[in-house]
């Protein structure tokens, strides 16, 4: 995961654009996405497909000697997203109102875009704007904003049924690491995952530019929304913090308690947070018309990092070791969507008798009963058609894991009837 | 407010008689109260109307020289309410039985009834009661138990609906100042205020005396009240301690839901209790028959503070600052009753583009979300037709104020749709 | 109660054989139990009654001198239960697989069984299976196992309807006090004392061999378990710790709530533990297929005092008063029970006036209510037809003895009617 970071970080991606394609491209190594192109003035939903956008080159240049004092060759943050072309002379007074800068880590470079409004500017270090002379500058944006198409990339991993997981990434912002990289890192190892594996459900893996990416896919597949049974959101997956759920604005669907299930067996240390209408695709997949079962996992989340949406949130932020954390929980998260399911006891009437079956030890009275034991007595006790796996590891407080293999014991010694081999 | 309190201060009020009367005309002069008599041996519910109790003076003198000891001219609490006339002269052994006294206050006079027993006694301090020496006394007492009438002041104003607000307060006790008189001058200014605003629902201001006047005016008005959609019974509104709002019999009625709300944006401290069937006339609205959806509004309740029902509840006990804060926490509740209703967005299926209406900042990447921001957010994320205002402030934890002003600004600009303009 | 436990304390029980049916008759001097006999090979639920399994004597002794080092007359423990037959010479290495002992209790001889697989074996103290010379042993088994009969006690005590109340304990232990006899004792006294007073309800009191002996009992009562309305498994009823309570499955039944109530009333500290598939015959009573509302009452339950399940579990583990605190404890359920039952107010608008008919005090103002006053108030208000006088208890907080006072009291002015004497 971490080669695939390092060689996404210096392409300089926005919502639209050449750079995002090369994203997708580099991700279709990995995995085989399909690249879906819709025309600048397309209509989705409320909104309208941007012209697209591509920039070449952009600096602020002394008028004497030609030095360029911010440089888009250093870092493609030095522009705000979606600038218009400029090629001017001016003062520092008329330039000022173009710059923007982080007055409390004067060493970073903010992260700004304008999508929607037209406008210019650059960002830098607020320590580089103190030390601007007043004198004229030469100001270039070499970019063009024109027709052309957003583009989103799609994975579509059929299942035995059409009912489906999405799991959802943004993959528009530049070079920022944890914010964009990591969860694209992530997405797609747990899509080469879920391909390798048995699997029930239908997998959409979504590569997309935030907000408009997520509404252009939900305009187009409006018909096949109802098929989505769970979905997350993935995003800030790499960093050392512990994890964060988000629920879905639903608040009790299967996802909010699969996700807190497995976490709550994982780590001691993890957050569970209701659904707010702020931060990443999740407002769109929850806005009142879709409400979706889509929750949102990060480590720490936007915002809530200091180096959030600017320079410092570069490789040096990312641990290998939260990657892989990360993964390991969505792992979790799919064998539970996938292991859950109903089921009732051939004998509901009094407990069978165990013993005779090889599944309870024969020299009675003893203090303890091991915990693989209990796992069997919990499934044969709620496996009453009413209560899934998940039900009973979540009364049982023991986890998943341990009440699947106690079901699938006690299916091979024919004691449980399945009730639906789809786990709702 | 101070004003009116201090000017019904001296007035001795029971459930009946001429004090009851003056006390309401004395309110007349600030709010057009109709003023309704009830003629005694009428049958109100499961209670009679008593015959009405006036009295023109009482003492108890000693024999010897004539001395009044206990005189009914230095306050009206000296005299157990409904007390009978008396003419005797008796030893203090016999007298003794007639007296009551707060041993554990022996300078504060007690507040005494026996509106409904045949009896007569005396009120004194009981450092008082232990000056008296073994000698023969004159009692009198010139009071008259006759036929006459209940009455009771109502301030009907009338709204778009004849859904109600009712506000309820007791009239009877003599010179007390918190328990009585802080309820009725914040009552009287409420509805001051409520006549000066824009209103959806009427409402009715009673100014009341205790159990009798609830019973008497409920007992008339049985098919009205099914229009009462919330209530609240004011008393103890001035002392200086923080709010205590006690739930209705139900417990989730929307009055409950909306003090609650409004406690919690308003200051640090107050208390929610549940319902008792023990207190003013709360007990009468919230009996089972009736079971409206009534609670009630104090400062420090009944019982609960040591000055209660004794001289010491005098308008020492009186903040004006409380009497300020108690009238604005009311105006808040009436605010939240007449805002509240059910929105449905416009535009449902993802986030409606704010920008290109104003409604969303230009610059992107921030790392903060301004409130009013979020309340916009909110605000469409549960405009779904099923949430009220109140809901999505209690879901946010914004005021329903900031949520107000959010739906405000999305129906400007056209964003919502209106689904019931009566908040039900 | 410590009569019976020491007079049973002897006897070599297990779930099946005489020393079952000589118990059963020595608790048949205290309550008239019918015995009843089910035979060896009767197919009961998923399982089968066993042979049954008798034993006169059991002994290691040295190969030399004969001397029992291991002698069933000291103690019945000493035998795993339903050991087969043996009578050999063997080395100690031989011998070695076939004993039990406790490694961290040194002193003490396990209890162990093997009731459903062929096996024999010893139990005894750790610290002589250190002692034992690695020499030839005669080791002797003088049992039996042909077909015969399983055992039980059942007791029905006829109300005045069918809907029963299940007391159910198990009998099956050998030298045990806590873990066996405390229950039994416990049971037995309690069904004297529901034979001596008045009951609306049907008592069943079952003294069964643990698991064989419930599956049995439902097997035979399949069509009679829909009258259970509330069940107890009793045991561990007699050590020194506080009362724990374990949920039936259904967590919210009738039985749940009164155990609840009952035990918040009775002391400062119990527990109350949600119901998990392991334990004594609420196993059988709540498995999916019956799911009755049976909980269990103990003090400190199976397996969490060290002594459990070993010759430490003897009568000096039992406390007198411990024994009384549960039988008090059950006897207050008992009457929850049978004093539960909805009323309706005959004037359920407002107050009724209770100064007229003596229930309410004549001089008014007090500060305090009185705790019975309260009780009256409080099922005035909730004599609606939709609350138990369990339901005020439990939203009064006051105790159901006192609510249960009030509503007499009220029933005897002909305030209230009933609606239902059957309490549900």
């Amino acid at each position: 995961m971490m080669a695939l970071i390092e060689e996404l970080f210096p392409v300089c991606r926005s919502i639209t654009g050449n750079g995002l394609r090369h994203t997708l491209n580099i991700i279709q190594r990995y995995v085989p996405l399909v690249i879906h192109e819709v025309p600048s003035g397309t209509d989705v939903l409320d909104w309208t497909v941007p012209l697209e956008w591509n920039i070449r080159d952009a600096y602020i240049a002394r008028g004497d000697d030609g030095a360029r004092v911010v440089d888009f060759r250093n870092t493609n943050l030095h522009v705000v997203q979606y600038s218009q072309p400029v090629d001017a002379v001016m003062s520092l007074a008329e330039l000022r109102p173009h710059l923007h800068t982080l007055p409390d880590h004067p060493d970073w470079i903010p992260y700004r875009t304008s999508y929607y409004a037209e406008n210019w500017g650059f960002c830098l270090a607020h320590r580089d704007l103190l030390s601007l002379r007043d004198e004229p500058y030469h100001v270039l944006i070499d970019s063009d904003l024109a027709p052309g198409h957003l583009s989103y990339g799609e994975l579509l991993i059929p299942g035995q049924t059409d009912r489906t997981v999405l799991f959802s990434c943004h993959i528009c912002h530049p070079s920022l690491a944890n914010d964009n990289l990591s969860g694209i890192a992530v997405a797609t190892m747990l899509a080469r995952h879920v391909q390798c594996m048995p699997h029930r459900y239908s997998y959409r893996f979504l590569f997309i530019p935030g907000t408009i990416g997520s509404l252009a896919w939900l305009a187009r597949h409006e018909n096949a929304i109802g098929c989505i049974s769970h979905g997350l959101v993935l995003s800030c997956l790499g960093d050392a913090g512990e994890i964060t759920y988000k629920q879905s604005r639903r608040g009790n669907a299967e996802i909010d308690r699969i996700v807190t299930h497995v976490l709550r067996h994982d780590r001691p240390s993890y957050q569970i947070r209701p659904f707010t209408p702020y931060g990443y695709d999740e407002r769109q997949y929850c806005s009142p018309g879709f409400n979706l079962p889509v929750g949102r996992l990060t480590r720490t989340p936007n915002g809530e990092y200091p180096e959030y949406h600017s320079s410092a949130d570069d490789l040096s932020l990312i641990r290998p070791e939260g990657l892989a954390h990360s993964l390991s929980v969505l792992k979790q998260i799919v064998d539970v969507i996938e292991g859950d399911a109903v089921f009732r006891s051939r004998n509901p009437k009094g407990e069978p008798q165990l013993g005779r079956r090889g599944l309870y030890g024969t020299i009675g009275g003893q203090r303890v009963v091991p915990a693989d034991q209990m796992a069997i007595l919990w499934v044969l006790n709620l496996a009453d058609g009413a209560h899934s796996l998940l039900d009973m590891a979540e009364r049982s407080g023991l986890s998943f894991a341990a009440i699947h293999r106690a079901a699938k014991a006690l299916i091979d010694t024919g004691l449980l009837d399945s009730v639906s081999d789809e786990g709702e």
